[in-house]
């Protein structure tokens, strides 16, 4: 691993596409990864209007991502992996040295767990409120709403930072002792609480104090959401 | 990776828990991929009976998995690992040699994108059909339901099968050429679509030819959901 490290060259690496939206949740998380892994470089960003629905055209379902979502990775031979978990890994890995998705199986398996967790109690419960329960991306493109369920997803996303909050009060980082794809996967969770005006509760101390810290890395901080 | 896979003695692993509960849809996931992995031996299943609701108690919740879903495995630490995708990735890497979750980047990328989509396009909106729109697990443990989003999720269901007999048209398997945790989340999503009685459409051939070859997979076919 550490020598296959040492001799990676980035720069031989072949130029690649992302789908991108600059300031969404997801595509966010994606570019803390890329800037993470010092890949930036190697990345050619594609602008697709989600206020237009240009990700829910057919070209763009048949032909990027059946599930109609940002961001989507584009390698030069045409294969396109979505899912930021996914392309995550994929950029963590293309190094031989991965710092973000874990190393033994334990970490694997705990930071992957604690990412899934982030989505399903956190981020993606806001992401059905905004689409269901506020204006979302517009009537043009929110074309069926179910209000009632985007409510309750939003109140699921509240207790979901009150259970982050307590893993952070017991350990620095939200898998354990290291910065990881599964903070990430909670600062996007944060980036769209704030989109839609869901403030983090005063209370939720540790939560809003390792966000402070998450603020203060050069990967984070200059995001285009944080701008 | 070749030679630890040689030295590596699975016999000198710690006894892992598992709760479970034996037919469901996502345990069954796991049960597979230690069927694939030879790793059953290792493994002490705990049952946890959904229909009383034992998945929402407050010490499963919070010491086993905040999310109250089944699978978890413990290992003998008292780590506690919830989610298929990361328990699977978790004993897929245990002996060095990963074959569930992908070898290279690409793979790894590949499959990890395939495995989330059959979640999110099947399983999972399997899941919320058959906790909204049927009697699910009872009204004790169904507190609340949301009938005409379960229905929308069931129609997803269905486009999603129409999306995967499409890719299997293309590829013996999931994620391409080979079986893969991709797989195994798409019998997780047949597995659920029986139980709620929504067949796969006849004219997804590719789609039930596949699920044909599944079937004779030892790992598979033994399986209690399956008897
Ligand atoms: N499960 C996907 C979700 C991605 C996602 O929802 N992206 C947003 C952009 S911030 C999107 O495309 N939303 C548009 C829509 O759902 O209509 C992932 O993790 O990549
Ligand atoms: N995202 C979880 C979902 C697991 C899940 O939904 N498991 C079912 C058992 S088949 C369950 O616990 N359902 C109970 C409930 O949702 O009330 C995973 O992939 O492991």
């Amino acid at each position: 691993m550490t020598s296959s490290t040492i001799n990676f060259d980035v720069t031989t690496l072949p130029i690649m596409t992302i789908y991108d939206f600059p300031k969404g949740p997801y595509p966010t998380r994606v570019r803390i990864a890329l800037a993470e892994k010092n890949l930036q470089s190697r990345v050619e960003f594609v602008m697709v209007d989600l206020y237009k629905g240009e990700h829910k055209r057919p070209e763009f379902i048949s032909g990027k991502n059946y599930s109609g979502t940002l961001p989507v990775l584009e390698l030069n031979d045409g294969t396109c992996i979505a899912e930021c978990t996914a392309i995550t890994g994929y950029l963590d890995t293309l190094d031989g040295a991965p710092m973000l998705t874990g190393r033994t199986p334990l970490e694997k398996g705990v930071i992957h767990m604690m990412s899934k967790r982030a989505e399903l109690e956190l981020l993606d419960a806001i992401s059905v409120y905004f689409h269901h329960a506020t204006p979302g991306l517009g009537p043009d493109v929110e074309l069926y709403q179910n209000s009632e369920w985007g409510f309750r997803q939003r109140d699921k996303a509240l207790r979901g930072m009150r259970y982050f909050n307590d893993v952070l009060k017991n350990q620095p980082f939200v898998a354990g002792d290291a910065f990881s794809m599964a903070d990430i996967t909670l600062i996007g969770g944060l980036v769209f609480a704030s989109i839609v005006k869901l403030p983090v509760p005063a209370e939720c101390e540790a939560l809003l104090a390792w966000y402070t810290r998450m603020w203060e890395r050069p990967s984070v901080k200059n995001q285009p959401a944080f701008a």
